[in-house]
Order: structure tokens, then C-alpha cells, then sequence
């Protein structure tokens, strides 16, 4: 193996800035995890997904050179075709599609504007759906399914609705080698094909509120795609429930959004900025629709996770209709709430940096990665043994633990491939440790020296709760460094001057704001910049609209968007 | 309430076989859990799912009043809309769709046969989900998820993969209002794309095995649906693996079938026969199947699970080829593997009865239900208490319970509606009860006096460890009584006539069978039945082909089948 009797002075190899830091492209051109767009078949041209940039071809390194000592093949090589991340700072997009490739978190499909979630993107996912699952279930919501193929005619009942969904519909007319009479839409949400079922299952007052919820693949015909972000098919979960009330029906509305807001709080470490959509913004048949705005590395917006108050506009249209307790017939009041697959892309997009994914703890799939050093055959038992005893100690308490004890490859490398795959901590042992009866621990979120401990104990309990407790203090510092950048970045406004200025230098602008939806899309179109939202935490004090110079209630936040 | 101090003597009128067995149909006539089809839009007339038995309407009994007294309405009462559940013995398909419509479990979509799965459904689904999601990841599979839409020419490309399945498709032909040029597919099942994309991620034998999975849905455009068994969509898992060698796919391949045994007999209670596909049932494109096959209550077959073992056929279509150990390329092995919602349908058809569901302990989304019984109110607080404090004791163990305390049902409502439900086990608790610090104890198996136990203490300990073990024991008689069933409607045969003699009465057929083909699709033709599977488990000694009296090397299963 590459390192030796892994010495202090030797573990600095990897760990001095003017080695890992400048050499981190050099070592990810090793990584063999390498990706290449399809060859697009020539009538399916890929239009929104750009390609990622060239692979480049340095030279051998010694890392290699070991790795064929070790029983490498030639072929082996060959196959190592390398890869580099783009510097986030240089080309955002080109980052960002780089981490999806070289993480494996996703790839593109053979259909335009289509995806395939990998194993690593999908642990995302996964761990995504455990905790909002979870938080359904305790707010009384069931899981259940419902057809994703819809008569094209349910589409067209609410009125805004087919206006803001029918550009986006694929739309199924052949089923069983006939021409089918009425063509079928394949789910591009499910509000429609809900209503249509709830009219059945709905009588009295007593069968509200119904509340429910499905994990489900929705389609929408996007030109403009972006993987996670927007794709042709995405997953997602969406919550559809009926209420007896109003005001029921805003609780529960508002119920959502917070516990999304939460959840990207304390979970994936995004401080969204959760607030209500102005009219022009507001999903097609909603009343009202709350959202959560996070701030990626770009300080483009992203909406992560919206809830929308329905009002009686799709009860009114499928003519959902309950016996109140005074006998009388009423439309029910409804809401549907979703997160998809595209609050993935807001992870990596929130936290990456040039080194490539950095995931929070409590979403990294692998929470700790174990790599064992030794040189001498005669270290590599005891130091196995360590790191294995060490895996299990970890695995009981409950941590993501992975043990990286592959031979193909250096510590060296491995420590590079796990910082990209945005590990949040790396625990290293060697013959020392081993001795000593130690480890050291690096942390992803702050590179080189000072991300690192050496001497953390090997016994179980002082391991476990040192493991814990810095992991609990990863996951603030990201929320917190987030934070910060965003709050950095969010310039209040009391023009139309200011918002401009702030917007053409990339910021965010927070501004009062009671002007007409013409105004907003002047808006819109002069500086690309929308209404994110009209946010729950307003400043005291009287506002003047930053457009009109009339009183204005609120102040609303401008952002150029996702 | 209807039940007064629940001495003993009243306590019978729940249990006696002359009232409880007798008055099922009655009381669940009062069930408000009303299940009426969609009325068929007029394009979309459901073909394939049969409506349920008109509803019939039996006066009020002692209950609806009480029900009145405790301040229920005269719209409560019209809401009440009555219900039977054909009895099994009369007709098994009626039956089957009343215990789907009553229990709640799935609904009718609006387009011909598909399907709304109820929360009621969808968490026996979730259960089925939670136990081989585990064994999947444990046995090194990863989920992931591919897109539904495929280019059509890729389900060209495999000889009898298209055969198979180009029938049952549904095509979108229009996406974000213009024609496309090329038709995609919807998800039949995945091998083409999973291929398409296995040649992007598989490079040299380092990569293999490759072992994923998804949570789907898919389509096939079935002309004969009926919920569960057969839908246009439905929801499954496919496994997807690729090897470097033919005896590591057939080893996963049976690896999986495996599991699926496991599942049905140990979770599901159903003993299904696992063997292996004639040439004729085998899936389009696989090599070989592997079968789980399951007798349902009306003696038919269902196919519960597969497992393909692909060969090389898809990896030769597509190309997907790796480097092997000696630089040479070659084309991987591979596997597919599936179960899908239908195992619900098997769970109804295996274990219920003319009371309507029987769910065993380990698959039910409820195991124990706690029904509290009081007259006066002075009694009500001291019952609740005791029935709230048994319900912690029995959630804190583990066990899924739920406390039906509603007031506008009594006790007797309750029993009929639960036991309809399915669920294993119900505890009463009465004033006598709470005085003598016991419960009674009914078992959803064995109906009435027999199925009943009275004076179990509510000593937390006691009480746990008797529920648990009546779990068991429940969990055990099903299996047990399932397995008897199967058993006693196997002939073996030794002739044609011996075969067509047993399908007529309705009998599973198994024989020594060595013939062609030809002579297969003749016993179907003629008899109705398939062959099932040659089953793994094999007699012993010298076999003639029951058709030709050519030498065989196994025994075959003969049934009609779902």
C-alpha cells in the first residue's frame, strides 16, 4: 500500500494543505467511478441535461504504481478512465453535474430530460422519506396509491389548473395495441384523480378530515432539464387532504409547511426561508400556496418543498361534497402538500465545495467511513481487526458506519473518494493507533489539519459518544455556515433601484412589497428575479412598497430561481 | 352502549355460536364502511372488474337504536348504507371483491382496471415491503430507480421479450403538446432499460456483481383485471443482477425464490409450492423461472413471485459486456426477480372466510384490537383507563394495537367490523374486567366460545407475553390450516385421464411429466390447467411422463390458475 507505518509525518501527507487541498483534482482523476453520458439515441437527443466536461488524462501517479503492485491488471487501468471536478467557483453547473456523476448520485435515461436515481443518490431519498414518513404518520396521515393514469377530461375540470399543467402532460393514446378512445395523462400531481375518489368516499362530516398521502412518480414534459432538479419523471410524496372547515384546512396547510421547514432545519441543514407565494407564483388550483425557499451555492433560489391551501376549488369542480352536522351539503376544504426528488439536488447544491458532495449526518446514507493503513503484511491482521472492532462498536450505537478495507486501493485514495462522496467523517487506523489504542478522526466540513483529531480513544464508550457528539457538531456547523451564507446574501431593499442592483450582483432582495402582478412580472422580466415568497418573519414597522410608494403590508423576497 | 355490565351471560351474546356465527351477515349490514363502485365514466366502462352484489337493506336492529340514543342523527343513519359480504362458499369472486370493498382495501380507478390502493391495503403492502426491503439490502442489493418511460425500440431488441410483452403496452405518443418521434413505453417491467443502462456502469469484473433494485410501479394493459391479481398498473419490486458467471446468476436467482418462500410461509402464512416454470410459462426473455405458487381458498393457482434466471439473453441484446480476469470481454449473467401488490390478493384468498378478512399476525397493519365495553357512565372512565393502560403495555412490546373507543358503535358493531377487518386477535375489556384486573381474549381463527378466553390477568408481563404467544400461535394455525388445505387438494396422477379427473373437481394435479410442449398447450386447451412448476421438492424413484409414458425426470404441478 502506498502508506507505510502511517507516522504523524506520513498521515500529513494527506492532510497539509499544499498536498490535499492543490492535489484533490489530481487524486479524483483516479477515481474509477467513472461516468459517461449515454450516447443519446439520435431521436432522443438530450436537450436539457448538458454534458459533463472531457475527462482528462494525467499521467500515472504513484498511487497507481502501487495499485499495479498490489495485482492491478493492465485492463484494470485502462478501465480508470479519470475524471475531474469541475471548481465549483469556475462553472457552477459543470460542479454540479460533475458531483452527480463521480458521487454516482444519479444518470441521465435514454429518454430526454429523464433520470436514473443511483444506489447512492437513492440512500438520499431513503433517508429523505424515513423521516418525513415518520412525521405524517404522527400527524395522522395513512399512506395509499392512487392510478397514475388519469382521463385526460379530470384535467381539464379546474380551470387554472389545466391552464398550468396541459403544456407539461405526456399523454398515453395506445394501450394494448388500440388507439384508446379517451387519451389518458400520465400524473403530473394527483389533485384531480383524488377529488374523483373522494366524492366516493366522503358522505358526512364524520368521514373528514381525510387525510392522506402517497410515494409516487409524477411526470412533467419540462424543455428545460436539470437532474433532481427538473426532470421529465421525478418522485416525490404528496399529501392530499379534505376537511370539514377552512380553517382546518390552513392549519393543516400550515402543519406541512413547518414540518418541511423542519426538516430541512434539522435534517438536511438548509435553512429554507418558509414563507407564502404571491397570486402570480401560486400553484395552478390552489388558494394559497406555501413554500420553502433555500439558498444554493449559486444564490439561485430553489422552492424545496411546497403546501397548498386548495380552498374548495377542486371540490367545487369534482363536487366533493360532505353532510354537515346540520344536514346540510357543503364542498369540503382540501390541501396537498409535496417534497420530490429535487430537494437531493438542493443537498448537494447547499453544502458541495471543489472537493464535491458534502452531505449533513443525518442524511449521509454513510455516516462514517473506516479506512485501515498498514504497509508490512504482518500490520494488516491487527489493524483490520481494530478497524473492525471499531465498525461494530459504531454500528451498535446506530451510526452509518463503512468499513473501506479494499486492497484495490490506497488510503490515499480512499480518503479523496469519500471526501468527494461528502462523507461527513473519516476515521483513520494504522499500526500506531492500533498501539496506542487509538484513532485519528478527520472531519469533511473543514479540510486538512485542523478537520483533524488524533488519539480519539479506541474504547467503545469514549468512541462512540466522541463519534456522536461530533457528528451532532458537523451537522450544526453546516446549518450554520449556510446560514450564514445566506444571510450574507439577502439584501434588504426600498426601491425598485435597489432590488435591481441587488439582484444584478446575484443577491436576494427583501423588500416591501404591495404592487399589482403586472408589476411583478415587469419585474420578473427586467431582472429575471421572482417572488420567492412573502416570508412568515416580517420586520416591525410601517412599509412603503418598494414599486409604488403605497402602504404595504408585507415584505416579499426577490431571487433569480431554479 | 348496547352491552350492559358484560357479565358473562352477555358476553355470550357476542360469542354464542347460534348469534355471533349466525348474525355476522346481519351486523355487518350495519357497517357505514360502504363501498359502492365508481359510476364508469361512459368512455371508460370497467370491463374487467365486476361490480359487487347490490346492496340490500334489513330493518334496524337493537344496535341502530342505540346508536340513536347515544345521539347518532337521522343523516348518520342514512349514511349507514348496508352491506353484505356474499358468502365464500356461494361465490368466490363476489366474495372476493366484497371483503376488498368492505375491508377497505383497494377501490376502482376511473380507468378500466385500475385500481385505487386504500390505506387499509396499502399497509398490509407496506408490511409486505418492510420485511423484503430488509432481506434485500442483507443479502447486498441496493435500491435505486430507473425511468418508466422506454424508448420503444428498446423493447424490440429481445426476441421474446417483445413477443412477450408487446401486447400489453401503453405508449405515450404525445409529451408537452407535440407528437414524438419516437413512442416511449410504459414500464412493462425494466430488463431493456436496466440493460441499456448496465452498459454505461459495467466495465470490468470489478463492477460485477451488480445487484440492484426498485419499488415500482408498472403497466401492462391486461384485458381481464380483477384488484390485486391483475391491474393495468400496479406496484412491485424488480431486482435487477448482473454476474460474471452463469452459476452466480443461477445461485442469486434461487437465492431469491428463496427469500420469497421464506416471506410467504413465515410472514404471509402461505405455503406456497416453489419450482421451477415449464419451458412454455417461462418469463419472456428469461432462461428459466422460478415460481412460488400459492392454492388460493378456491383451489385456484396464483403465481405469487418470480424469480428469472436472464442468461446472457438481454446482455446480448444490449451489449452489456465486461472485462473478465484475462482481458477478455464477455457478456454478464443475469437476473430479474419480482413480487408485486398481487401477494395481497393472495393473503385474502389463502386465509379469509365468510366473515370477511383474516390477516396473519405478522402482515397486519392492526394485531390486537381493543374494544372497551361499559354501560354507565360511572363505569366509562374506569374502562377507558384500563383499556388505554393495556394498549400502552401492548404498543410498548411492539405490538401494533389500536383502541377502537368511539362511542357511536357498540361493542358488538365493533367485534363484527373488526373481525371483517381481518385482525388476529381482539381483547374486551368490561366493568367486571377492570374489577377482576383481567381481560377476555378473542381469536379472529377460531370463531366464538372455542376462540375465547376469559380472565387473562392485565399484570403487564402476564399480558404481554400471552399476547405474543397467542400471536404465535395464531400466526401458526394459519399456516398450518393453509397448508392442510393444499394438501388435501393435491392428487398425484399417474395418466392423463388422472390429471383431467382431478382439474375437474377442482384439484391440483401432480405428475411425472417428460412430453412436449405441444402436449402442454393440448392439457390447457382441454383441461384449463398449466403446469405450475416442476416443483423443487421432488419424489423419490422411477417417473413415467403421465402423457407420453416416456421415462420423466420430474413431477409436475397441474391447476387452473389467476
Amino acid at each position: 500500500m502506498a502508506v507505510a507505518s502511517r507516522l504523524p509525518s506520513l498521515t500529513s501527507l494527506f492532510t497539509s494543505p499544499s498536498i490535499s487541498r492543490r492535489s484533490t483534482a489530481v487524486l479524483l482523476h483516479r477515481s474509477r467511478h467513472n461516468f459517461r453520458p449515454p450516447s443519446p439515441p439520435s431521436q432522443l437527443l438530450a436537450a436539457g441535461f448538458s454534458a459533463q466536461s472531457a475527462a482528462s488524462s494525467p499521467p500515472e501517479t504513484e498511487d497507481r504504481v502501487n495499485n499495479r503492485k498490489s495485482g492491478a491488471s493492465q485492463e484494470r487501468v485502462n478501465q480508470d478512465r479519470d475524471q475531474v471536478i469541475t471548481p465549483r467557483s469556475q462553472d457552477f453547473n459543470a460542479w454540479y453535474l460533475d458531483i452527480i456523476a463521480n458521487a454516482e448520485l444519479a444518470d441521465y435515461g435514454p429518454v430526454r430530460g429523464t433520470m436514473v436515481i443511483r444506489p447512492y443518490g437513492y440512500a438520499i431519498w431513503e433517508a429523505i422519506q424515513d423521516y418525513l414518513n415518520v412525521k405524517f404518520k404522527e400527524t395522522g396521515h395513512s399512506n395509499m396509491y392512487f392510478p397514475q393514469f388519469i382521463p385526460y377530461s379530470f384535467i381539464e375540470k379546474e380551470a387554472s389548473h389545466v391552464e398550468g399543467f396541459s403544456p407539461e402532460l405526456a399523454l398515453v393514446t395506445v394501450g394494448g395495441g388500440k388507439e384508446l378512445e379517451e387519451k389518458l395523462v400520465v400524473r403530473p400531481t394527483s389533485e384531480t384523480i383524488v377529488n374523483h375518489m373522494f366524492t366516493q368516499w366522503i358522505h358526512s362530516h364524520r368521514d373528514l378530515p381525510l387525510m392522506v398521502n402517497q410515494w409516487a412518480n409524477v411526470t412533467r414534459w419540462e424543455m428545460r432539464t436539470k437532474p433532481f432538479v427538473r426532470t421529465l419523471e421525478f418522485l416525490w410524496q404528496e399529501g392530499h387532504t379534505a376537511h370539514a372547515t377552512p380553517e382546518e384546512a390552513e392549519k393543516e396547510a400550515m402543519q406541512m409547511i413547518e414540518i418541511y421547514t423542519k426538516f430541512a432545519y434539522e435534517q438536511a441543514a438548509i435553512p429554507v426561508i418558509p414563507g407564502r407565494k404571491s397570486k402570480v407564483e401560486t400553484f395552478a388550483g390552489a388558494s394559497k400556496t406555501y413554500t420553502i425557499e433555500a439558498m444554493m451555492g449559486d444564490r439561485k433560489a430553489l422552492q424545496a418543498g411546497t403546501s397548498h391551501n386548495l380552498g374548495q376549488n377542486f371540490s367545487r369542480a369534482f363536487g366533493t361534497q360532505f353532510t354537515d352536522e346540520n344536514g346540510q351539503r357543503q364542498h369540503v376544504w382540501q390541501t396537498s402538500w409535496a417534497v420530490s426528488t429535487r430537494f437531493i439536488g438542493g443537498i448537494i447544491m447547499t453544502h458541495g465545495d471543489d472537493t464535491g458532495l458534502m452531505l449533513p449526518p443525518k442524511i449521509a446514507p454513510i455516516q462514517v467511513v473506516i479506512v485501515p493503513i498498514w504497509k508490512k503484511a504482518d500490520e494488516k491482521t491487527s489493524v483490520l481487526n481494530a478497524a473492525l472492532s471499531v465498525k461494530e462498536v459504531l454500528q451498535k450505537s446506530g451510526i452509518k458506519v463503512k468499513l473501506d478495507d479494499s486492497e484495490q486501493r490506497t488510503p490515499g485514495w480512499k480518503f479523496n473518494f469519500w471526501e468527494m462522496k461528502g462523507i461527513p467523517m473519516r476515521i483513520e487506523i494504522g499500526p500506531r493507533d492500533v498501539s496506542s489504542g487509538s484513532v485519528v478522526i478527520s472531519r469533511r466540513d473543514i479540510p486538512g489539519k485542523q478537520g483533524k483529531v488524533f488519539g480519539i480513544s479506541m474504547e467503545p464508550s469514549i468512541l462512540e459518544a466522541y463519534v456522536k457528539d461530533k457528528l451532532d457538531e458537523i451537522q450544526s456547523a453546516l446549518l450554520g455556515r449556510a446560514t450564514a451564507f445566506r444571510d450574507s446574501n439577502i439584501v434588504d431593499v426600498n426601491s425598485y433601484d435597489e432590488l435591481k442592483e441587488a439582484i444584478s450582483i446575484g443577491k436576494w432582495a427583501r423588500g416591501p412589497w404591495s404592487a399589482s402582478d403586472a408589476d411583478e412580472l415587469r419585474v420578473k422580466e427586467e431582472t429575471g428575479a421572482t417572488i420567492r415568497c412573502f416570508p412568515f418573519e416580517q420586520p416591525e414597522g410601517i412599509k412603503t412598497c418598494l414599486m409604488t410608494g403605497n402602504p404595504a403590508d408585507e415584505v416579499a423576497i426577490f431571487a433569480k430561481s431554479y
